[in-house]
């Protein structure tokens, strides 16, 4: 694609220039001053389509507008969805920034600004790598549909409820999202896996008030002694999770996948020393990559029970209380677990004691397996662009609008991240490397090019 | 001792017009404002003693006075000590009550007003008992020594130091406490064991900071997890504390014990219903009485670690932290149990986990053995009182001064509680019963004579 990559280099000082725009508007999606910003952020992102002729609509809601657009039709080609956000995290603290974070700055080959690779930066690499094709081919070589929201910093309610309701519209092949980072500097990834999640608040509750633990201690079951043990029971001290069935549904790591992990150039030492640990405790048997990756947990979020203040108080505490979570790994089901979690609370809950288990959110785990071909088309155009092969990542944590278009669209998720992880997302001195955008766009460029050959 | 029972026929009126006297003077010892009043009340306790011709001596302190009194000397007569306290708790809420607190007013047979029972009208007993004595006799069968003290309700710091250093003041051979309540209305008691404590609060300390449990989640060691599986492993589901010794100092209890715990009228049903539980995790092979009273126990304070507040926020905490503490038995070492529960904790704790243990305050628990003669004298003089003989109890709160008694003094400590277990100590519309009062006077003065015969 030589006339493509000469149109790339030939325009990167404008697609800077554009890039610089969009980071310009204070498009803070928590930050009620800025509901105008917002929309004009949104009109800003559709004239960047309506420029290239795509079908574009600022979609309203009741939070902060949707952007859609479709390219027009490529009969019997693919079709790849793109998903970005184009809100930002609100730039406080301001005084530890060395520019303004409205105000994007070009430093040693950075550009800093807030949402300069969350995540404007990393959606815009997508929209000029349409633009590419259109103003040299004077077409796409596949079908492309973009659907950028304004609220994922805020939870993405709107599009949550948008992407069920409109799956038939957003139908796809795969969905692809540039929203995270690199595995390290000129190591470029494609992560294949996300952890889902589903958390839980317990309620233990004994007596009808706090007690005098002198006359009552022994005599009365003690919450907070109850939680200790409830929570201890569900998990040994192999890290193995005691719920039973938890395991089942667990797509056991390949020994490819393991050995592809064990490839990966992580340096556990410095990993632990990174947190102020010099060991862990983890489930027997597994890395500590595939531990935070692709391996089921239960985390304690929160404790709390009696007296928590200065010196002691002899109380028998009326009640206990925990938040605790699992991440789940495909193909686990937050609905199974919960039945499960409650039948073994259940089964542990001592005498004297009621207990109350909330469910709050879950959502399942996503995988793209590794042997797919989109995997193969985006690792090609990521050799292309970054002269040299992506590593396969998994990340520990949920997205849960990528499960989202996982159950409603049946569709793969190809998460390529154009970052780096001391881009200081969420702080200040947030800044996206320039040269990453430009291999985005050129990775993005020849994405098209190679989904269009499947 | 038909004249000294005349005595306190005809007197009585008068007894209960001083205890007026004595109940007007607000001697709330955690209100700065009355600094001069629990100074007038150690006078007025003072006052009565000279009256009988003590050697009376007001101790001034960093706190709240003392009042310290010796009898006339007896030679070849045992002599008791006999503690009581002049300071109340605070009057609040005000609004509850029926009569001002400081303004005594008879109801039904009772007297109401703060510090009737506790602990006031209880150490009149002993001092209108001892007056019985000197006006019919004109002299005690035995050596009385009083030491009355302004600071029980708020943690007696000043007579915990005069204990070990007036030891030799003080030596008796037995010491006599009314400040508590008797088995339930006309069933006296005899209280001849309490439990000790060892109070502690343990933090578990992991990463250097909060961390994202979907990024790190597995592959780092919880604190909040390592928490409950530490406070779990100290005890078992079948309530033995998994400390290991800890049962190694532990009196048995003695069949005879069992029995008389075993007969008394407790109803478990209603216990349980009083605190809002059906049923109750407790030691296996105890019943409830030998579990409230006699068996040491492991309760959780207080808990808390991570996010307390609504909703879920998935974090992995850097730490986790608790408050708890035993209560122990004769004759269980608090300073050899702190060991042991370091060597265990150390033992139960996960790799990539500090844990720092703060021992705070610790006593042993005390037990007059039920053969003793001291309780077979205190048992004839309540049964000639009270009309019927004493119930034996244990108590399985901690009275720390009874705890430095035995220590400093060596000798046993008859705890004869006057009240009943609803005179609202410490509420509102506290009372004292007129009738116990003057049994309790009676039964004062009757062992004095029981013990002269020791």
């Amino acid at each position: 694609m030589p006339q493509i990559d000469q149109y790339l280099q030939d325009e990167a000082p404008r697609f800077e220039q554009e890039l610089c725009q969009f980071l310009q508007i204070p498009s803070v999606s928590a930050d009620p001053d800025c509901r105008d910003d917002m929309h004009r952020t949104a009109r800003w992102v559709a004239d960047q389509f309506k420029g290239l002729g795509f079908a574009t609509e600022v979609v309203e809601t009741s939070g902060h507008p949707l952007v859609y657009a479709e390219s027009p039709p490529v009969e019997d080609a693919p079709t790849a969805l793109v998903y970005g956000h184009y809100d930002v995290q609100p730039p406080d603290p301001l005084d530890a920034w060395i520019s303004p974070p409205f105000t994007p700055t070009e430093r040693d080959g950075n550009l800093y600004a807030r949402g300069a690779t969350d995540d404007k930066g990393q959606l815009l690499t997508h929209i000029k790598a349409a633009e590419a094709w259109i103003r040299t081919e004077g077409r796409l070589p596949i079908n492309l549909k973009f659907i950028i929201e304004g609220e994922e910093e805020v939870g993405s309610e709107a599009l949550e409820k948008f992407i069920p309701e409109q799956a038939q519209r957003l139908a796809c092949d795969c969905v692809v999202i540039s929203d995270g980072s690199q595995f390290a500097p000129g190591r470029p990834a494609i992560n294949y896996g996300l952890r889902g999640i589903a958390c839980y608040e317990l309620h233990v509750n004994g007596p009808n008030r706090d007690l005098h633990s002198g006359s009552f201690g022994g005599s009365i079951t003690n919450p907070a002694n109850a939680l200790a043990a409830l929570m201890a029971g569900l998990i040994d001290s192999q890290g193995r999770i005691q719920v039973p069935g938890f395991y089942d549904d667990v797509v056991p790591l390949s020994d490819h996948e393991r050995k592809e992990l064990a490839s990966l150039p992580f340096n556990e030492k410095e990993y632990f020393e990174g947190v102020g640990v010099k060991e862990a405790l983890g489930e027997v048997g597994h890395t500590t990559l595939e531990r935070r990756w692709a391996r089921p947990t239960l985390d304690i979020n929160g404790l709390w029970s009696g007296y928590q203040g200065e010196g002691a108080k002899t109380v028998l505490p009326a009640s206990a209380g925990a938040k605790f979570s699992f991440r789940l790994v495909p193909n686990q089901d937050p609905e199974k677990i919960t039945a499960s979690l409650q039948w073994k609370l259940a089964e542990l809950c001592p005498p004297g004691i009621e207990l109350e288990l909330i469910a709050m959110h879950g959502s399942g785990g996503v995988m793209v397996p590794l042997d797919s071909p989109y995997i193969a088309a985006a690792a090609r155009a990521i050799e292309h662009a970054f002269g040299c092969p992506p590593v396969f990542t998994r990340e520990g944590g949920s997205i849960p609008i990528v499960t989202t278009f996982h159950e409603a669209l049946g569709a793969d998720a190809l998460l390529l991240g154009w970052g780096q992880d001391d881009d200081n997302t969420h702080s200040p001195n947030e800044k996206f490397c320039l040269a990453d955008f430009h291999r985005g766009i050129k990775a993005s460029a020849r994405l098209w090019k190679e989904l269009s050959n499947l």
